[in-house]
């Protein structure tokens, strides 16, 4: 079965059953089981509900059936509660009801611990067995808000009156599904579909994205991650999301090493590097925001104008229109945190706008405060969106979004809006009912400075590319195919796939030496990784009598602290010119996959990092994007009166190590080249070393 | 008139006048000057007003006057409403009233230009003149919210229902006053004293906090700040307010270039160093806050405990029980990136809740979602906020804030509380009754994870020391009193300091030179102030031969690229080693006065700031904070194996170098030195300047 036919199966059953079995539903209305069923009712279900009670006939005065299989009718999707221990049963008796997805809201399973892992690998084996996908276990379940069918536990569904709309929402947190959801409802955002993953056992949220973006009512894609679970297929989904033209925004967890420490022993997964996690997002072409709630306040801006790209050499100019002064100032302090520029209104502008009879002054925020009627407002919004000046138009509205919603924002939503360029509005003060006017509006509107200023920016920010397809690479003939590679063998792999290293020889004694001085000189042992810690490395070695000596020196030592090590003889390279020091990393990502790093060298880079990081491998184009990304690299692109380096050629450099990604056999778990020095005619890898995944 | 005299006068009349005039009362009750009056009859104001209207004897049905001087007593503060061309005659008329304080509404002054300003300066002889203290102009008025008294415009006291209570509210913005107020009085708080200072001509921010200091209602004071226009007043305010157990907190604007350079234009203010004055609010004693909305949710926290001090070998621990982990995750990840670690319970505690009847596991998130009732929580609760391993108890809510607010948040309001150690709440859904409840249990409750994090995180900050007691220190005879120093002498200021030199001497030939080669040799000259762009220095000079050859050099080509600069000769120093390379400055900010900086030298540190500023002088335990403060003094603070750097010396030399603050005469405005060498016995300053203020 392919993916897709996988999924179009899936597809109906998950969020569109026509008939829905709720397996333990509880009589009593105050339990938590008996919810699905009385949500479900109370917000006018149309879905066929089968309420499955072992005990019990009736269930909150309706019908109920013993169990599953002895439903009138065939079922498509069945959300089980029953115990851990009985989960085996009922999933039998779902295949013989003809049940396609099972939703598990059952804990006790692998968030328990290894016992739980244990009896989620069975019920998982159990389900591929019996045909059935398996969302959770350990799911608080779904919710299809345009039919009504609430198959969760969720407390966010007792509120009377939920929202349908066309906004979607994945989560890897049951709680917060309830948590994000109230939060998005109370400033008037409607739903289509929402979902709790659970442990995400059997279908991911990679799968799940996929539905959804087949998914006709849903026009945008909510994510709250706790980790990624399945990369490869998450990232196809996204793909196909970005070619349907259905942004994905995502609040990832893990942004600190704490937050993802709490994710892995929550949810049992991997330790990923939120640096990578951010390239794979970024190389999907997903908005991860930095702010709860900015993931539903920035939909409004993501869904209604294409991502633009700015050029990379200006920054992007906001206008800011405002009645409150001191309120537009709070944003647009922290715009300047974002490197987003507040504009002021060029002389023609002004004078624009002084014949339709407004004075501006040229200052950055335009303020209003005692200036115009609400006409001339609006016109000059209009007159904004049409201007070849600015980026975006930021409004900013005082006390009057207050005490008369309808009036204070009249002006902004009557505007004739511009599909090119983004509209977004802050509102100083406490305003829910203008915050929702604005959203019925299709306008973003921001509670908070922060969030206001981080969504404009996030927006702008220069889209990644996807990665480019790999092509496979020949491993060199003659390498080992497993362990750690001595620095030369390192050396050797680089220089294959196109990287430059310093002149160097493997030698046994000074006199075969044939290179330029002076030179350093190195022992060469696949057991000696740490070289200075044995005194394995000599610099400076200005000819050949210095570096027979320094030969001795080096052979003494490491018989004295490495005796057993085998080695292979002496490295000697040409000492090397820099500019600058930079180091290249390669890195399989447990969560996403090939990586590459490009960062900054030396001891205080390590204090204060200083880095670029793209899955693996990258274009040309990308590695000039890592290379403007790392701060380091501004000394030698034209800093002040100081020396150029040779940037194309470690643009070429970094495409041609991050090929490390491309062999089929054997897989590389880490490679570095540090340090690279960055000279005025080229780059030139100094030392680096490769680690072989142990098969 | 001593300051504390003039605040007694200004106390009573400020906030507590017994009369007040409204001049300029508009007889429209849709007029924003009407609304003084008008807001004060709807919030039951006791206080007598006088509606001054020159042209009609009754106003809103009130009997009205045609002048300040003709009510029938006299008059403690007048709120005036008056375009600016009228002002001058209002201020003489309310002298004849008794009238101690004026308010000014009127715009058109500073905040307008150059004109503007001058007529601001008119308004304030004007006023000394006639013994009246000023707000404003361009004040959008001032509240007690205890009397009911409202002069002022802002429409968020049309709200029907405003609640006194113990906080009182400092804002540059008139708009800001107003939208602050609206969404801390939706979360339930209650306000003392709330004014909006305007052009702050006379009465100045830190007046009006000594007012507050005083004022028994305040308990804590809150400043919306655009700039600082009067720092020692400010410091004596806050001084005392530290001394009196209030916390001052600040939002203040200007944490990138472009928010100050608009809070700059906005307000006429001088170009300020945000780092300065957060190093001035800091030293102060005031927790500034980065998110508008955690300047009133972080109050609870900052009145109920006093700040800890964590000393500075560990991180913050903080122990987080929840019944949402996603959502304690979105705190928990925003604690890592402030450093301030989420703590597991140790197995000893993990015993004692088990004998409770309680099981916890050994992680940094304790979960009752499915363990706990009610009673356990708050237990729970209880045994934290009494055990020893934890800093700080933060409660995350899940959906049953949303509604159930009473019971969600009944654990929390009914534990015992301990003084030492601070209880904060998030709350995951939208929950705003919630939120309400804690605040009204005197609970500090977020609405954002962000928010809350980072007040936690501000809270434990390590509080910063005052500035020592500032002694005069006496000018070296025989250097210059003004323009900027050369090299040499700059070195001579810096020496009589305590600052050590590199070894070195101010010669004309190369067989005066006693000092131990290698050297290097440098042009000493005023009038060249960048040695290297005349090719001015040489360095690595072996022996006296290489010198003397060097300083042939040196004058040939100063005299082409200099030929009138006037030569001292040349400075010739002992080569120095170095383990990292430092630099330290001095400024005297305009807004807050003398500074010092430690920062990373080089160029990589130009493009990556790693700096810490402080008021000068500073004492040594100040200078110990600056050095761990700058990231790259790591690598000599025992940084693997790397050779140690002699940090004693380095914090002796911040202090020496800090004193350049305490010259009576000449006033230094700016100093460098730079580089500052960090040796394994000793720091060395290699090269410096300094500029004195032109008198």
């Amino acid at each position: 079965m392919t993916s897709n036919q996988r999924n179009s199966a899936l597809s109906e059953a998950l969020f569109n059953p026509a008939r829905v079995a709720l397996i333990g539903v509880s009589s009593n209305p105050k339990k938590n089981t008996a919810r699905p069923l009385r949500f479900s009712r109370q917000h006018g279900c149309e879905v066929v509900l089968y309420p499955i009670n072992h005990s019990q006939s009736e269930v909150l005065g309706e019908q109920a059936w013993s169990s599953v299989n002895t439903c009138p009718t065939p079922v498509d999707h069945a959300f089980v509660m029953v115990s851990s221990d009985l989960i085996m049963g009922q999933l039998e008796a779902c295949a013989q009801a003809g049940v396609k997805v099972v939703t598990v809201y059952s804990d006790g399973f692998g968030e328990a611990g290894p016992e739980g892992q244990q009896k989620q690998n069975e019920l998982l084996a159990k389900a591929r067995e019996l045909g059935l996908r398996v969302i959770g276990p350990n799911s608080i379940g779904l919710a299809n808000l345009q039919t009504g069918l609430i198959m969760s536990v969720n407390a966010v569904f007792e509120a009377p009156d939920l929202i349908a709309g066309s906004v979607s929402l994945v989560s890897q947190s049951g709680s917060m599904m309830g948590s994000l959801l109230s939060r998005a409802a109370a400033r008037g955002l409607g739903f289509a579909k929402t979902i709790s993953v659970g442990n995400e056992s059997d279908v991911s949220v990679g799968e799940i994205v996929d539905v959804l973006v087949d998914d006709d009512s849903t026009k945008v894609i909510l994510l709250f991650l706790e980790t990624i679970r399945d990369a490869p297929c998450l990232a196809s989904a996204l793909a196909r999301a970005r070619a349907a033209g259905k942004p994905v925004i995502a609040y990832k967890l893990g942004r600190s090493e704490q937050g993802d420490a709490l994710a892995q022993s929550h949810t049992g997964a991997l330790a990923g590097n939120d640096k990578a996690v951010d390239a794979f997002l970024k190389a999907h072409g997903v908005l991860r925001v930095r702010q709860l709630e900015t993931l539903f306040e920035i939909i409004p801006l993501a869904t209604t104008y294409r991502r633009p790209i700015v050029s990379g050499n200006r920054s992007v100019r906001v206008a800011v229109i405002t009645t409150t002064g001191g309120g537009a100032a709070t944003v647009v302090d922290n715009l300047g945190l974002e490197s987003v520029e507040a504009v002021a209104p060029p002389q023609s502008f002004i004078d624009h706008m002084q014949a339709r009879g407004l004075n501006l002054r040229p200052v950055p925020v335009m303020d209003l405060t005692l200036a115009g009627t609400s006409e001339q407002y609006q016109d000059l919004l209009e007159q904004l969106l049409e201007c070849d000046w600015c980026d975006a138009v930021l409004s900013v509205v005082g006390s009057s979004a207050q005490f008369h919603p309808e009036l204070a924002v009249k002006p902004i939503t009557r505007a004739r809006k511009s599909e090119q360029k983004p509209l977004v509005v802050f509102l100083a003060p406490e305003a829910l009912a203008s915050l929702q006017v604005l959203q019925q509006a299709g306008i973003a509107a921001f509670r908070t400075p922060e969030s206001c200023a981080q969504a404009l920016a996030l927006f702008f920010e220069p889209p990644h590319q996807p990665p480019p397809e790999r092509k496979s690479v020949v491993w060199p003939v003659g390498l080992p195919s497993k362990g750690t590679l001595s620095e030369y063998q390192s050396g050797q792999v680089f220089a294959s796939l196109g990287v430059k290293l310093a002149p160097q020889m493997l030698v046994q004694h000074a006199d075969e030496v044939t290179l330029d001085y002076p030179v350093v000189a190195k022992i060469s042992s696949a057991d000696i990784l740490h070289k200075t810690e044995v005194n394995g490395v000599k610099v400076g070695l200005a000819d050949a009598n210095a570096l027979a000596n320094a030969m001795t020196e080096i052979a003494n030592s490491v018989r004295e602290f490495k005796p057993n090590a085998k080695l292979d003889g002496y490295l000697v390279q040409t000492m090397q010119p820099k500019l600058i020091e930079l180091l290249l990393g390669y890195r399989r990502d447990p969560l996403v996959g090939p990586t590459v790093l490009l960062g900054a060298g030396g001891v205080a880079a390590e204090l204060m990092p200083d880095v670029s990081i793209r899955l693996a491998p990258v274009t040309l184009e990308q590695a000039w994007q890592m290379i403007e990304e790392v701060t380091v690299t501004q000394v030698v692109r034209g800093y002040r009166n100081l020396p150029r380096g040779d940037c194309q050629a470690l643009a070429q450099t970094i495409v041609a190590f991050s090929q490390l990604a491309c062999y089929d056999e054997p897989s590389i778990s880490e490679a570095e080249i540090n340090p690279l020095f960055v000279q005025n005619d080229g780059v030139v890898a100094v030392d680096g070393l490769v680690s072989l995944v142990e098969s």
